[in-house]
């Protein structure tokens, strides 16, 4: 497997009202797209930093993943995503590893990439995906 | 204030003994340096993934900034590093905006870098630094 760049850092927040204006005017990022993924119960706001998209993380549902990440830990730091070519050859690399996958074969994430999450319990405590562009 | 990149990912862990292979034989990155930074209570193991630096922190005191962090909250991400042109103007900048400072003018970090800390009550949970090259 070859990671060639972070794509995204995923950071979960109370909400994007309150986070949009602090990365815009504070950090002087700009917001180039909203958009909502549903079976993540989350709307997501990104920014693009150098080769790295920040990805803003807003629960829709306290019962979704990133509520109950924020009720756990408060908001901060969710995920780092990494670039590679192949989604599908990645995971299966890392899964001979001994890595524990959260999904075994990739799905579409926000924006339209083909993704997979591993375990945590695997990746010294940070939540990781793998990602690929369209 | 022009943020050009994201500088390093900082990310606690146990051990180091355990982490880099992890980080070299899973994901297939780096180790290109090991250091020390007393005055933080850390030994630091740099990877490059693209543009960005993963920064493995093992804490060598409990009661250290890193060991504290793992004791609350376990291992994983521990802080996110902005690359900047200057360092003190930056901090000037986000503090005119309301922005709590840890660390008021510049210090060095590890690799020789100026570096200032943005107190995580002010940025929305992620413990922030900015920091500029050598």
């Amino acid at each position: 497997m070859e990671i060639t760049h972070i794509e995204h850092i995923g950071i979960a927040v109370n909400n994007l009202e309150e986070a949009i204006p602090y990365y815009e005017n504070v950090l002087g990022l700009k917001c180039y797209a909203v958009e909502e993924v549903a079976d993540q119960k989350v709307k997501t706001a990104f920014f693009k930093v150098g080769q790295t998209k920040i990805e803003l993380l807003e629960s829709t549902d306290p019962e979704g993943p990133i509520g109950k990440f924020i009720e756990k830990k408060g908001p901060g730091v969710h995920h780092l995503a990494f670039a590679v070519e192949n989604v599908n050859e990645a995971l299966a690399d890392v899964s001979a590893n001994g890595v524990q996958l959260i999904d075994k074969t990739s799905r579409k994430g926000a924006e339209g990439l083909n993704i997979g999450f591993l375990h945590p319990k695997s990746t010294l405590g940070v939540l990781t995906e793998l990602c690929s562009d369209k």
